[in-house]
Formats: structure tokens, sequence, C-alpha cells
């Protein structure tokens, strides 16, 4: 993407919503991307963004660009005509047929919902994980015969969990994963959970959190060829997943098995040699580090480290042997950012910067 | 213990804290045994209890009992002459030598302090668990040349995991257990843990925790032999112990190797069945049932369960398979009941019963 | 009262929700009033309560007899035959209508609901304070033709403020009332705050409560009398209402202008010496003390004090001068309990007892 | 301050805490400041402060450039020798001895502790409120023979509240404020609070605070004349003060009686036009708007607006009609930020500016 002239218009569906906020926020200043349209649901469609969305994040007020913004409903043709990207923060009751819609009229669809990312020819992708996975999109237009295409990014508790899995796997193979959550309340949106279920409470149950986990995390960390499609890793994952009273940031306890014999160095040196694609290419979103490993012996905290590498990177501590599968560690994740917006922009950055996304 | 005339005149040592606190209100009308005797430090001897602590307890006000009684300092001689039965809340900084002398001047001392729980001669007890641990007073009376005893109860997060385990190591056996908690901020003490440090935050690190898990949970599922003494159970344990942000009930999901292929069903039979000793004899601390199986999806609950049979149960639930271990499940019990003043009593009432500790 | 043979009937409207099951709890093993029958939307009728109703009190299971009960529809045809007495928990939107009928077909109506409380034929009942208001039942059913009665409990912040006011008024009259609240999030309902409103936050405002809090204040501190009605108290009070992140219990910051000069040991013998009505009856919902005063300076707290007399208690504490309007103090109410469901059996027990409701 | 060549070499005393902390977090990259010297107590001295000091503001790691700096003690002669400005955020217990030792030594101190607050030679300083104030720094150095001076910053709830009030009492006079509020958990300091305090819990009662409040209030809107000193304002204060679970920012609900009647829109215009003197002379600490006031019915909120204007402005919101003082409505500032070490760092660069404090 050497010679960028001027920014590539996106819109964002869903924008009203907690992650929809969170595109909004990360795209303001945005390089490569100038958000030019907010989708949100048809009744709501012609009012000024600022009468219809209540805005949430922390830290001051909604953007003013977007204040004024009229929001569309969302359907392709209720966009301005030259918005290449869309990026869907939609819940998944309405992105199955919504997302389609977008893609069949030609544009490159960026969405947070579940919908897709198991589908044989759409790629559940974690740039610094599986960007040769971006590939199966050229397969996903012809069989589906769409202009545009759907890249999906994961599940805000897979996404750290195989960052912090892939240099392990490459550099020694990966046989076991057993993780345990402790995930924010904003994973469940907005209102989600209510206050009287999670104050002075921890819950040990978030509906389809532990299946997802399970599956998009061989998914991502297994491979994609030409003609085979997607094949998952042969790595065994058991996950049991929990809300706790923190606003964001989902903590993990993870115990892994290697394929091979290590030190406890050989390990973290992987971690903080890590340096993938998005980082080599200076992606605009790319933290400087993917991985970042602290030594001391009470971190990552979901508070204190949430916001490492404005909230792209994975924090990663406490490395020690676990005498049932070897090794046992713990990783902290933003799950709004690095799980939700921040990674699907991320993925629309990786498509931009290889050309692959042209429609 | 079929016809008691009298209550057993019984004293708490550190009786200030929130552990201390507990094991006064727990002893509020206890048919056995009559608190006479509340110790603290030396600068508050001699001052009534209402002077020199501050009730934190929920749900009202320091008992009437206790208003009044002159505290003393923590020296066998500094309590009323008869007094039988000493618990204790001390800190681990002084509990070492303290417990000892109240011990050698022929007081049954039941102790939540770390310092004697791995010793060879002290029994590490959850008369649910290891009842027969309770004969290894004998042998510590003899080499230590004490008149009175020592018996422990084990760590907060230990105690509702062996319970959970032991009728599954009885049915089937357990080789592998792999328990990752969410732990309540009493579990520090008071002041314990700062609030800075923990609204909005969980904290994947407790000071010696793991460790403590992991041993004790091996020696109470191991043996004692009159000559071989302790022998811990040839299971492999790894724990990650971790700080949430609620105030009283440790969560802890768990992943198990059993023995033997069973089916969930005879799990949870395994769990429901279970009526071990202190059932049996009724002692008064016990709990109507031992362990609860829970069948909703989303249960034990920290807020919901941690009271569950006054805070001496232990709820569990979400029983299913586990990819790695063969089966995972969730496990909740009351940190300062159950883990902490409740399980001591328990203690004692197991050792009045059986007529052990007579003096 | 003096010799019931039988307990009377009685039905909770809108059993599922939060204040529903407060009714439910509290009306287990009560000595005058017997469950029969549980209503809630007409689509989850003909169902077990324990299938429709997701019990969410900490503490325990639903109370085993209303698991089984069938769930009826909210119409008087639809309770069984002898039900006397219904208690409503009805949200605002539906209460207009669904307690107007169940007056009308002859039911005595105990209403948590806004709608009816200002009305000039309906009774806003504290039985501490104005228990002589209950006569205007008497004229509600010739003016309005019905066979039946509606009776309101007040908001839960203004409830325990005119507990706090009334012995002052009497003493020493009132004529200005400046409170700030500090009110828990189960006041507004289930699911009501969304975590992510309330976790590390607290929120000035509370739509509707503030002329709530001031209106009722003035009306329960007013006067009702045959053929003149009700006449607000010349109170002049002033509110301002907050969310803060605590479970259940109010807390009011209260600055008060008496219309004599009076000394703070005055105030607090007015208070300490309330012995009102309910007290006097012992009605078997009225705390032994309805207004408690504690002594030590920070106190009451909302976790440590707001389950005094089993919730029923008002507690008061850090009466001082202030340099505005002559005293300032704080006081505390339980907002399901005391605030809600609790304060309308008690408003029930007192119309049974002076068997002014006979239908 | 037209032409600074060099920055001014400052220093933080008690650079450990919470308070401290911040003074760093906040003095990276001043244009006017630099920091060269961290003091604490004596036995951490020659420690680098990454040694003995656990960072603990969220949002990354303790700045680099201070994590290698030496620790030194809290003494004049202990500093480098070209520090001109210490920045004191000591404990109460401490900071009356040590600030004097360093203002006699030559230096300008700002401080945040109480000690000298209320003084009559001391400016209790917020530059948008009484910046005239800071004359009093040359008759307290002829008074006490220092070569230097002392400064302080008001309390943190006081801060906010006189912002707010300055603009009401140059326009139409304030007679009497009664304010109640809701403060946050860091006020406490660091470890502060205990987290089993107030978990669930609101606690009515900061020990001393109310007073500071009230009196502190009245020296700020008060005057400064040579000759005749400190007068303070004739207005009457009530306070009443809770602690509430929240992280950062104090939430305060104010009525007010103006000496004049007014219109709503002519106070929220004296708010909104009030552009005073560190916003005039364009301090670098000082927010664009020192106030902001929020049209919304629910805002200001603790979460929401304790950042707007990097933490520095203060929120207004909620103006209505008090039927006992005229007006109330809500305020919001952050209390680590512009209620301690922000404040003092503008009140230092009041000072550079007017170039009082050459020394």
């Amino acid at each position: 993407m050497a010679d960028i002239q001027k920014r590539i218009p996106v819109a964002v569906l869903g924008a009203t919503g907690m992650v929809g906020q969170r595109f909004i926020e990360l795209l303001q200043g945005h390089p490569w991307f100038e958000l030019v349209a907010l989708a949100a649901s048809e009744q709501r469609a012609g009012r000024p963004y600022r009468e219809v969305a209540q805005w949430r994040l922390p830290g001051g007020d909604m953007p003013a660009p977007v204040a004024d913004l009229p929001v569309t409903a969302c359907r392709p043709d209720a966009l301005a005509g030259d918005v290449k990207i869309v990026f869907s923060a939609l819940p998944a009751e309405v992105a199955g047929e919504v997302e389609a819609d977008f893609a069949r009229a030609g544009m490159a669809v960026f969405s947070n919902a579940k919908n897709y990312r198991m589908e044989p020819d759409v790629p559940l992708l974690v740039p610094e994980v599986n960007a040769d996975h971006a590939a199966a999109i050229v397969g996903q237009r012809t069989r589906r015969g769409w202009a545009g295409s759907i890249v999906t990014n994961a599940n805000c508790s897979a996404t750290p969990l195989v960052m912090a899995l892939k240099p392990l796997q490459r550099a020694f193979g990966v046989r076991k994963v057993l993780v345990t959550t402790m995930q924010a309340i904003s994973g469940a949106g907005y209102p989600g959970l209510p206050s009287y279920d999670i104050l002075d409470n921890a819950i040990p149950y978030i509906g389809g959190e532990e299946e997802k986990l399970e599956s998009e995390t061989r998914k991502m960390l297994g491979s994609w060829k030409e003609g085979s499609g997607f094949v998952d890793a042969p790595v065994l994952v058991s996950a049991q997943c929990n809300r706790v009273a923190t606003r964001e940031g989902h903590l993990e306890c993870v115990s892994v098995e290697l394929e091979q014999e290590v030190d406890a160095q050989d390990i973290i040196a992987a971690w903080e040699n890590f340096v993938p694609l998005p980082q080599h290419a200076q992606l605009p979103s790319a933290p400087r580090h993917a991985l970042i490993y602290r030594r001391e012996n009470n971190r990552p905290q979901t508070l204190l480290d949430r916001d490492a590498g404005g909230g792209m990177s994975v924090t990663l501590g406490r490395l020690r042997r676990c005498p049932i599968l070897g090794y046992k560690f713990v990783l902290l994740g933003h799950n709004t950012i690095r799980g939700a917006a921040g990674g699907s922009i991320l993925n629309a950055e990786l498509l931009m910067s290889a050309g692959r996304s042209k429609t």
C-alpha cells in the first residue's frame, strides 16, 4: 500500500452498540480509512448519530465528526456509493443475511459476528497468527458469486489465546491447551449483563463461549491450502469460561503441552522475538509489540495491562511449570479493542496492504 | 457424644480479625461449645471486646454475649483455667509459637494458620474427607511431649476442592487435577486487599496459594497409618489462583483425570450419594448435604451459592467432558466459613465426638 | 386480630420480578397469610413457577412451596376463588388497569406501583408514619364502586425518609428537608441497570425519583380527614437522587430544619423512643425497633446495616449541626424489603389487624 | 514566562504513593518543568525508583525516564543542587516539617498536604478561583524567614466545588452552599480503603473531610489583601461526605442560595463564559474549558466525565430549582488529577508565569 493518495471510504454496521462505538473511536484519524457512513436499525435511519446513539465509552464525548452524520439503514443501497469496506458490529441474529448482502454488493466485509466464522470458505483471521488464511476469500467469491467478501475476526477470548500460542506452535509444536477465562462484562455487549447479576459475583458460564473458544482456536492455528481449504490444527483445546466484574479485558489462565521439551527461557524468547507480519509491515493498527511478557509475579492484571499497545497488544506473564501439561501461564487481551473492533480494522489493513481486497 | 450435660469452654485466638469474627459468629448458641474467652494481641488485653474490635460482618451487630467480654493476651495462663479447646485465627507470623504454647499447656488447638499444616505429625483435617487422619495426634503428643494437640484445617481453596474430589477418588480413583480459582477478597484477611487494587480488576496471583492448594490437596487425599504416618496421594495437582472482586466464596474450575472411564451420571451420583462421617454423625456444624450438585448450566455462582448449607456445603455444577483430562466441572465453597472458621469448628466437633481429644 | 384460626389466602402479582421474589421470600411461613397464587404475564400462565422464574435472591433456592405452584394470569378470575389479598409487584405500565380489576373484584390490593400513590382517595401508607391514612379506603370504595380497595406503599427512598422524619415532625415540627440519596441497583428492578453503566461509576439521575421522593414525603407526612381528604404537610422537600454500585440498601444524607430549636439529644431521644402502632400492635412483619440510631461516627453503612431488623428497620446515624438548616444526619433503609415487599406486607397486616379490610 | 530557554528542574516528594505517581505521570514531557529528582522515605534512598515503587496507574508502565532515577531522602540537601520547585505528595504526618525545610532552603514548595492550608500566610490556591491569593507568599517569606515558600492546593472535594461556585459568586453572590459528596476510593491514598470495606457498600464518613470542605471553601472564595490577609467569604457551607465504590472522580450534589434571583440560563451562561486566568494565560496544564456544563439529564457521571480536559476540567450538570435554597446541580472533578497532582502543577505554572516565585 505504498502510495495511498486518498483514504478509503468505510462504513460501520451496527454503529450504536458497544463494538460499534469502538469502531468509531478507533477509526478517528485513521491514516488509510475514512469513516463516511454509519448504519443501524431501520427505524433509526435518517437521524443524526448523536440522536440515535448514547456514547458509552469513558474518556470523552462522541467524536465530533460522527455526531451529525445521518445514520443509514443496514442495506448496501442505503450507503453512499463509494464505500469499499464495511466493518460489521451486527448481532448474530441479523449479521448472517445483512453481511451477505454487503458482500454480494461488492464490499469487503470485516465482521465481528460469529455467523460465518466456521464456514469452510471464510477466513477467521488474526493477522499475527494466520495471515495466509486471507487467501480463502478468492474461492469464497467464486463459490458464492459475490463481488465482495467476508472476513471474520475471532471471539474475544480466542484472539489473545491464539496470539500467545502461535509462536509456541511454530517453534515447539502445541499438543494440548487447557484454558480458564475471566472475562469482562463488556464482552456481553450493551445492555448485556444486568448489574444485579455480577456485582459481588462471578459466573462460571457464558453461553456458547467455550465451544467457540475451542473450535476457533483450532481453525486459526490450522492451515489453509488452495484445494484442501481449512484444516484444523491437531490441538486439543479445553476451555472453561467465566464472567467476572471487570469492565474490559479478558484474563486467561492457560496450561499447555508442547510437542518438545523446552526451557522456560525458550518459551519467553519465542514470545519476545515474535514479530509477525502486521508488525513487519507496520500496519497502522498493529501495536509495536504483538506480545508483551511481564516478569513481575502478579502480572498481567486486567486493569493495569488491558490498554497495553493501545489495547492491541496481548500481555503475558507467570510462565512456570505445570505438573500435568508441562507449562502454565497467564494472558490478557482487551476484548472490545483487540478482540473486536481493533482486530477487524487490523484485518482490513492486512488485506488492503496485500492488495487482496480490491473489488 | 450422646449426653453432653455441660458445654465445653472454648476460646478464640486472634479474635478481632476477619476469621476471628467468623468464629465468634458461628459459636453463638453452639450446642457443645461455650465461648468463654477471646484472645488478641498483648496491647489490647484487659479491654472489653467491643472496644478493641470493629465488627465487620454484614447483617448485624457484634453478638451481645461477647461485647463486654474482656480480651486476654494470647498466652495459656491468661485464659480462665477451664478452657479445653482453642480455635486459632492467628496470622502465620505468630501462630507457630503461640499455638505450640497452648498445645503444650494441654489444650486442643484447632488452627487456621498454615504453620503446622504440612508437619508429619499434624492432621490437616476436613472431616468429610480424611477423618482418620485425626489419629495422628496421639503420636504428636508423644513425640512433642504435649499435653494437648494441634489439628489444622486446610487452605480455603483446598478445602472445597478435596471435598469434591474425595467421592471421585473413592469410587473411581483420581490421577490428575487441574484447577483454576477465582477467590474472594475476604481470603486476604483484613485490611487485606486494598480496594484500589481490585475494583475493576482481576489479579492472577496470590502469594503461596498455588503451592498450598497443590500440596495440601495431596496430603488430605493421602493416607495416614500408624507407623508410616502421612503418605501423599499419588495425584498430580496443578493450580492457578486468582483474586476477583467478590466478598466471600471461592469459585474453582476443575479438570480431572480419573483412573477409570465412567459416565457423567456416575460422577454426579458419587457426589449426590456422598454421606460422610460428619453427616452420619450429625455433627452440629455439618450441613445436611456436604456436596450439592446443581443442574442449571450457570451454577454454582459465587453470590448465589456461597451460603448454601449455612456456608458449610460445597456446591458443584457444570460437569461435562474435558477433551484433555476427561471431565471438567465447577465448584464453590465459602472461604471464611467452610474454608476457615466453620471448618475448624467441625474439626473440633469431630474430635469431641470421637472422644479422641480428651485432655 | 386476636384469634385467627386460618391463614388468609393471598396472591402475588408480578411474581417473577425482583420485588415479586421478595414477596415470596417474606411470605414463607407468614403467621397470618398463606401464599396460594402467583400471577405473571399471560404467556407464562399455566406453567409451574420454577419454569417461568429464575430465582435471583442470594442465600438459597427458590422456596420449595412455590416451585411447583402453577403461575396464573393477572386476572381476578384466574385466581382460586378465595384469595382475599393481593400483593402487587407489577410494573407501572400495567399496574393501573390490573390493580383496579382486582380491587373491583373485591380484593384488597397492596401495591408497590406508583400509579395510584398520589390519588386523592388512595392511602400511601407506611404504618409507622400515617396509619390513619388507611381510613381513606372507605371513601375509595364508595367513590369508585369497588368491592375491594387499593393501598399503596411509597417509593423505596421515600419510605425510610418519612420514618426518620415522623418522630421529629411530631415532637418538633419539620419545615425543610434537603436529601441526597445513594441508591442500590436493585431499586431499578431486573434486568434494570446494565453492569457496564454502574461498575466504577456513580450516576446522579434516576428518572422520576426526585419528584416522587418530594411529593410522596409531603403526602405521607400530611393529614387525612373525613371530608377534606389528604392534605400535604407544609414541608419543603428537595431531593437529589443518585445510583451507586451497591446491591441493596438506600443511603440518604439529610439536612433538616425543625420548627423549634432543640438539642441533638432531644432528636436522638425522639428517634429512640419512637414506638409506633406496628410495634405496639406487634404486627408480624414489624421489626422490634422501627428506628435504630447508631453512635459510631461511620454508620449507617449500606452493607452493614441494610439487614437490620430483617431489613425492616431504618438505621440512623451521624446527627450533627448543619450550619444552614440546623441539623444533618444519615439514614439507611432496605429498598426491596422495607421499601417494597416488606412494606406492602406490613400494610396488609395493619389493615387486617384493624379489621378495616374485610371485603 | 515569555522566553523559557531551559526547563526548570523540579522534584517530587513522596514519589511512591498514589499522588506521587500522578505527579510523575503529569510531569512527563512538561514544557516548563523537568523532573530531575524523586524523594521518598529515608530507607528507600539510593535505590532506583523502579525498585522502590510499584506503579499502580492503569494504562501502562512506569514512565521510562524515572524508572532508573535513584530515589533520594526527603531532605533539601539530598536533592541535586539546582532544583527550584518541589511538588509534595507527602502524608500529613511528615509534611509539616519536611515542607518547611524545603521552603527554608529556598525552594518553592507546592503541597497537597493539609498541614499549611489554613495558615494565615499560606495561599490555598486554585488558579481559576483565587489567583490573587498567591501574593501572600511575599509576607510568608518575610514572616517566616524563608528563602522559598509554600503554596497549597485544596482538598480534592473542595477544589471542584470552588471552581463551580466562583463564577456564581462573582456574578450573583453566593450565600449558602449545601453539598453532599460521593468520593472515589483513590482519595484515601494507597493502600487506603480495604476492599472488604467498600465492595457492595457506601460509607457516609470520611475523617476530617467535611470540616476541610467547609473551611477551605470559605477561605478560597474569600479575599486576600495586603495588610488584612485572608478573610473568609461570608458563605455558609454545609457538607456531607461519602465514600463510594469508584476508582477516581468525586461526584458532588450541591444546593446553592445566591444573593440575587436569577434565571437558570444566567447560571449556565456564567459557567460557560468562565474563562479565568489559567485559560487566558494558556498555562500548560490548564484545560481548554475550566468548566463544562452538560445538558443531558444524567450527566456528569463519574466514569464518563472524570477525564474531561485530561482530568483538569470540572463537569457540571442538572441545574434545576431547589425548593429550599433556590438552585441545585451536580458537579464532578478528578480527585487525583485536578484535586491533587494536576492542581499543584497548575499552581506552579501560575506562579512561574507571574514571575512571583523566583528565589
